[in-house]
């Protein structure tokens, strides 16, 4: 969305599963976005605790443990309380009962053709046990959404249909009930690529193992820098390097200011004569002047400063949830 | 369930989705049975208006339009509030929560396989088009049993496999959290069959409009008794009559107190020389003494009688819904 296009009834949507602390691809692949969509819109970053419950229910200390680091994490970046209303999704009581209501207006056959759900069930290998949570998430991110009436959703390409979902539910809840309450909702597509983790095999994920969390100290930043896949042919400095696949220089897209310094630097590499030391040490340094500030941030932001935070956020949420589940019970007649 | 096996420790839960006013079926097959559970036991019974919009979402206006009728069918029946917590089911909020997190703990295909769903899904001709909620309503049925901590539910037999699905729910959720806070119900088999319809097709029902109301004015009382069913062959009161599919001989098998008497009839009309005239104003006579008192006292019964009841049913019925989901809440650690 270019400046151009900015309307200010537009309300911002987002947020994250605490199931583990965030990481450089999270900054890169929202995170980052949502600064300077906090500046443009009314903006909600929702904890999605009951949602990572949905695969996760055997498992519920690890959310309970990363609720407040996930928030530590926003606040350490600049998400602005004053700004962006953070709240924890378990707390906002409407969005069960919005959840329930939705339920009767999605068949299960429109829920198993949905591709993020495919994939996800494929990758979580539930087999034929796939929990009735699980499948129906989609219904609840539609409550999430529609119940704050979010109309721009930061989204990933593989999270389109989730709005095409939420979109259906909503012009069916209209239609049924000769209403206009709920409002439909656009995605907001990232900048921003997936960042690819330290190995260069795939995406940064926790669970790989892969990723440079926002609060690595700054010797364990530098030794996974160190452990960086770059060209496992590039073995003396005179060798001719490649760029492709080279995850140093991936990271130097994203992570160093100077462009056209990193074009002449692939450049060289290409031809051969540039070690992969200098290249690391540069991008530890542009690295560093990132993490520093907000590691240095973070280290003092306390849980009881965590949990103010989420608890006004909690209050600013229920009332606007408050709002539209009691719009939604007046059309159904459910008073 | 005899005098021997009562334990004041057991606490019943039933009730009705209100798509229409109740009829003498209804009275047959569990609100006389409602009667003496209350004397018994502590009893609640729900208004099931969120569960009947799973397949009325369409047509809120006739849950609506009976919630407050199916209240005063049980008032005028003699369901007493001051030893039975009638609520409505939507003005429970936890209920909602409960469902969403039970969802997690029951597969999609152990909902499908559920044969009551089976039949009520062939019933309703959904086709390909089940909608979540509807699928999901046995889960509902779970939250609804397990958040006042009931422990016997009187069902049919067709019900039996929902009172299976919720003790699977809780057992599962008791070994997950690794607590004893949820208990299993049993169900309490009702001592009467379905009663049949006046046309001697079906169990009595709106739809089939063939039942006969709690408030049906005594003249649509004498014309339904009129135009029931009885054996087409006997034409002249000499003609031998059958017993077999006979609806008056149904209806005084359940209505008429003294059995000798029936049975005497019976052997009458199978000779012959009985009219079907006599016997209908006999069974008359004995509905009409039942139905009398209802009917009066239905008629004494205000909206604000009604609203009264419902709100003090929804006070105490919140009280405890509020202490097992915060109990609930505990476990799972979402405080």
């Amino acid at each position: 969305m270019g400046q151009d296009s900015i309307d200010r009834r537009d309300i911002v949507l987002t947020g994250d599963r605490p199931t583990g602390k965030l990481h450089l691809g999270h900054y890169v692949g929202s995170i980052k976005n949502r600064l300077s969509l906090q500046e443009q819109y009314q903006t909600y970053v929702m904890i999605a605790d009951t949602q990572a419950l949905s695969d996760n229910f055997d498992n519920p200390q690890k959310i309970r443990a990363n609720i407040r680091e996930v928030c530590k994490d926003y606040l350490a970046c600049g998400i602005n309380p004053a700004k962006t209303t953070i709240f924890l999704q378990s707390r906002i009581k409407e969005l069960f009962e919005l959840t329930c209501y939705y339920m009767n207006l999605v068949t299960i056959s429109r829920l198993e053709r949905n591709p993020t759900i495919k994939a996800e069930l494929q990758m979580r290998k539930f087999g034929e046990s796939i929990p009735a949570g699980f499948l129906c998430y989609p219904v609840s991110q539609a409550a999430d959404i529609t119940i704050f009436k979010a109309t721009l959703i930061p989204v990933g390409n593989d999270q389109l249909p989730m709005i095409e979902l939420s979109n259906e539910i909503v012009r069916r809840f209209n239609r049924t009930y000769a209403c206009d309450i709920l409002r439909e909702s656009s995605p907001v597509l990232s900048n921003h690529q997936r960042l690819v983790g330290i190995d260069g095999k795939a995406k940064a994920s926790k669970s790989l193992g892969n990723a440079i969390f926002l609060d690595d100290h700054e010797s364990v930043l530098r030794d996974k820098i160190n452990a960086m896949y770059t060209d496992p042919n590039h073995i003396k400095v005179s060798d001719p390097g490649r760029i492709e696949g080279n995850v140093v220089f991936e990271y130097l897209d994203v992570f160093h200011n100077d462009k056209e310094e990193v074009e002449n630097l692939k450049q060289q590499y290409t031809k051969g004569g540039l070690g992969d030391r200098v290249l690391k040490d540069l991008l530890f340094g542009s690295m560093n002047d990132l993490l520093k500030p907000i590691r240095e941030k973070r280290a003092c932001i306390t849980d009881s400063i965590v949990d103010n935070v989420l608890n006004d956020g909690i209050e600013k949420a229920s009332l606007v949830a408050r709002k539209t589940i009691q719009e939604v019970r007046d059309v159904i007649g459910f008073q």
